[in-house]
């Protein structure tokens, strides 16, 4: 599937050029233009689709295998002390561009890029009435 | 493999308790007893790997193809606007237990988790510089 007012649909399309590091049939890898650090790199699908629920289960095996080989490589090039792999689903989530792509993204200590990580807990009873309701929802 | 030191190992195994949501032969998927957010959820390889470029490719494809599904259900289970994955290599990337583990994190406008975003630029020849770079890495 091919969407014309994507950008990233383009740039599988070869209308729009981009620094290619990896493609075969299902997926591209290609060097973001406006890194978090050196070295970042997205990896899409070929087909279109707004958020990662939306591929299906062949197509996504197919493609995520290759992160382990770009987490490796994005480190051997960079000399980076760690790698982010982060994919934003909706805008709420930080997705800027609404065609799945996920982010490798090179760390070091100190560097500008980072989360902040404000983990709770649970009440009695909420994790598990939630653990249902995903089972239920696969 | 199996490291008698990881947390992560021990659930594998059954020796520490987890809600899980999903299991099949090479991947397991349970409730983050630290959410940061309600139905926060992890999915990791039954296999013992300290970061994801110690996994081989099929191991990947064969436990991220059920990252969709998680997300849907997740998204489902708690009717959250966005949904983060996330996947931290490294002390410097915010790894804290050293086996690989997917994040998938419900998300909400104004909510507590959430990153900086400081985008830059290269200067010329820099990204084309990288992108070979990673592609001898691969």
């Amino acid at each position: 599937m091919f969407d014309s007012n994507c950008l990233f649909c383009k740039i599988v399309a070869g209308d729009i050029p981009a620094m290619k590091v990896l493609e075969d049939d299902v997926c591209l890898a290609f060097m973001d233009i406006g890194p978090l650090a050196d070295g970042h790199v997205l990896l899409i699908p070929k087909f279109h689709a707004e958020t990662l629920d939306k591929l299906s289960i062949d197509h996504a095996g197919d493609m995520l295998k290759h992160l382990p080989a770009l987490v490796h490589a994005v480190q051997a090039a960079t000399s980076c002390q760690g790698v982010n792999v982060l994919q934003n689903n909706g805008v709420a989530a930080h997705q800027e561009v609404m065609h799945v792509h996920f982010h490798v993204i090179p760390r070091n200590e100190g560097d500008a890029f980072g989360f902040n990580w404000p983990s709770g807990s649970y009440e009695s009873g909420r994790m598990e009435e939630l653990a249902e309701a995903i089972r239920k929802g696969l």
